[in-house]
């Protein structure tokens, strides 16, 4: 121990760093999820104050000194493994130059700000402006991190959010997706024209939809000693570890949305519930990446939950909150939830269209941060792309279109998580089904338990120990590959 | 400007320290009101770490020098009022060292947790060796503040909470009470020996008892978009002046608890919502002592709220949300609300009988930390009291006796305020009836503005600005004195 002096100091400040992370995390979910309006001033000034303690502590020179030390440590896998994150994170804060990040705060919340009516009026050349001002922020701090770091300026920023992958890497898989995938979606279409899918008939109370949801929270494992559920204008999974807070937000004519909601934001929070007790205080005891998160609530929503075996168990469930319906025989409800209807809008597509929204918004994001074209070149490639892809007109409609999503008004290199963790839960189920056979038979059974043990040993307990290609590989026996999501998607819509 | 670098540097420092707390505020709100059971270790460990960044601050070597240049520079008299109050805070957290208020902690949590099951066991000798080490490191805490300030021991740990206020002036207005209270006491049950009186006959369903309180709430003016309405097991007022939470618990055999705890803490709310906005973050723009936040919850619950006239506003209420009862009749709902029966447990007392549980603790408490008596001597001094001034029983009965409560496993110092806040109020509502004719024919009608616009200029909107004699000779044209409470007892239980 007295050769970790370096490496036991890190330690102490990543955990005085977690404990304020830990309020602001509450504070945050608290004002989602409770907060009036009139406390926002004061929620959003107490905020910023704690951002600026965070980044003082991990900006501080000392810790540059330290992390060099530490390297030169008697420090075991482990210890190595808690190094390289912690290194990571200090990478994250220090590389930038704080008028850089505070530029990039204060043109987010100008363009996040008239984005919200610009999008209502459809008004992409108000947009304009403020999303140039974003754009080159966003490039200035891609042109940092990608010098310091060693990999292109794209790339630079995607490494936030998937730490080790490389847009090359993406663009062949989603090459390779992009080859099968819009001959899938006619297909599907073909064959699910002459089906009948009777829709539920409502009003569906939001008091029996919320009891619902926590039965199906319960079914899928969530513990309710370490978490709740609660309500949000867009749901999301907050809260820490120890306390994993998601939200869901009602409709009554729909329950859908709110129960697949929550089936989702379960996979998220098991995730978190599942982290390795001992190193949560430290970046290596934390979610791998944004697509390995996804993975966890679409394991949950796409692998699971919209399978046969589950839908069997929820048919039931849905006779008992609401009544019987024809609607909620199994044979429906499986037809109702893998219903193929492309569209304009990303959160609201299906599970065949959702990888063609990504791959277009990947595809430009790309371009415009590696500078190949500008801001006002992006409606013409969405319309393009949209029609090609999905064969959706989107001509003149900036609202439903390179308007709809709040992300580039802040936020690039993160699309493509989406549509890794939908990957990467593909062939963690045929992973499953290949060590347990009759999975599918024990799932129609409510005997869950071999999928959240899978997940739990090879995802949730080995928090960031090892790279994401590495964990893959021991989860799965091989890299990433489109191959298993292609073959999911097959056997689903058209087998 | 220029010549008010000091204080300047001040203010930020104790802005800083307001949006640490604030999160800290919401943390603990959470933690009663939301937080799951395994959430604890984590949030205790959150929030110890806040506890220590904020005693950095305030502790900072440099703020000592600060304190002593802005004496010197060019302030307001709001500044210089400012000033004061950021002395005061800088004072009680620089006055004992660190080592002392660890072995608080310490000693505290060690008593508290014991003393959860030692009085439901009815254990004093179990008790005893955890109290005396609370006692005699609160007498060494006593000793230490008292020789800084220039006061006595006990004078010392009151001024944490009654700032300015001497226990020989509490002894005095006390002694006063004690000369009248048996008496009253003893006329006001003969009157109500003769009285009828109709119990409400439950169950009454707690959702209907919460919109009760929500609709209670309103008339009382309560902004719910600057706060909330939540359940706890201890029901308390908190969060931010800008974000006031308060919370209640339901029984579903008896409304009235939750009812009058909801209007009491509605008090508190309005204080806190009424504070001054432009000074929140500083502590002169604070409430001014506990027994004036005590006063403005009393006002609400003890002057307004079992008033005649808000009974009578009160009873259709009811009937709206219980449907109708004998009970519920105004005439019967004031026989009910001030029935008086003396009893063991002080939070359980009536309005009459309340002060003369506080007298008894402010007595022993006093002669306690100035050395006159032992931790042992308590329980028989305990039993003489409540025969005098109750004729109450307490012989070997420690568990409804001297252990009932939670307060001398942390505190000294704290009874007072809450009789001192009855008296306030009654000060005040004597007040505002000689400004206000036919103040309770209006209150009757349900034109409560005069009363919340009297408190909001003279006491809400004041803050720390004044001394607390200063603030009380403002509002009312005097010092604090009992005639007023004294009047107001008589006219209500011999009236
Ligand atoms: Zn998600
Ligand atoms: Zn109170």
């Amino acid at each position: 121990m007295g050769h970790q002096m370096a490496y036991q100091s890190l330690t102490r400040t990543f955990q005085r760093l977690h404990h304020f992370a830990h309020l602001g995390a509450i504070a945050s979910w608290d004002q989602a999820a409770m907060m009036p309006a009139k406390g926002n001033e004061a929620r959003a000034a107490a905020q910023a104050e704690l951002q600026v303690l965070m980044h003082q502590l991990i900006t501080a020179p000392e810790l540059a000194q330290q992390l060099r030390s530490a390297e030169q440590e008697n420090l075991d896998e482990a210890q190595r493994a808690s190094l390289r994150e912690m290194c990571r994170e200090w990478r994250q804060a220090n590389l930038l130059p704080s008028e850089l990040v505070e530029a990039k705060t204060l043109a987010a919340s100008r363009c996040e700000h008239a984005w919200r009516s610009q999008r209502k009026n459809n008004d992409w050349q108000g947009f304009l402006p403020n999303f140039r001002e974003v754009l080159r922020l966003a490039r200035e701090e891609a042109a940092l991190l990608a010098e310091a770091n060693g990999v292109s300026r794209y790339d630079a920023l995607l490494d936030k959010y998937e730490p080790g992958m490389r847009s090359a890497e993406i663009a062949r898989i989603f090459d390779d997706v992009k080859s099968w995938l819009p001959g899938l979606i006619e297909r599907a279409r073909a064959k699910q024209a002459g089906e009948t899918v009777i829709r539920p008939q409502g009003p569906f109370p939001v008091e029996r939809q919320r009891e619902l949801g926590l039965e199906a929270m319960k079914l899928l494992g969530f513990d309710f000693d370490g978490g709740r559920l609660d309500v949000s204008t867009h749901p999301f999974c907050g809260g820490v570890p120890e306390d994993v807070r998601i939200t869901t937000r009602y409709r009554d004519d729909d329950f859908a949305q709110s129960l697949m909601g929550i089936v989702h934001e379960t996979g998220h929070a098991r995730y978190e519930q599942g982290l390795p007790r001992d190193l949560l205080s430290l970046p290596v005891g934390r979610a791998r990446s944004m697509g390995i998160h996804e993975s966890q609530s679409l394991s949950f929503e796409m692998q699971l939950g919209c399978s046969r075996g589950f839908l069997q168990l929820l048919a039931p469930m849905l006779r008992r909150h609401f009544g019987d319906q024809p609607a909620f025989d199994a044979d429906n409800l499986a037809k109702l939830f893998t219903r193929v209807e492309p569209g304009y809008i990303r959160v609201d597509a299906d599970e065949l269209c959702y990888p063609a929204h990504v791959i277009l918004r990947f595809e430009i994001e790309r371009a415009l941060i590696d500078g190949e074209i500008e801001a006002e070149d992006v409606p013409a490639l969405w319309d393009e792309k949209m029609m090609a892809y999905l064969g959706v007109d989107t001509r003149g409609n900036y609202r439903d279109g390179c308007l709809q999503d709040i992300h580039w008004t802040d936020t690039f290199g993160y699309f493509p998580s989406y549509t890794l963790g939908a990957m990467y839960a593909a062939q963690y189920f045929a992973t499953m089904r290949r060590a347990e056979p009759g999975l599918d038979d024990k799932i129609g059974r409510g005997e869950l338990e071999p999928v959240f043990g899978w997940l739990r040993e090879n995802i949730w307990s080995q928090g960031s120990r090892w790279s994401t290609d590495e964990l893959v590989r021991r989860a799965t026996g091989e890299a990433l590959t489109p191959a298993h999501y292609r073959a999911h998607l097959e056997a689903r819509y058209l087998g």
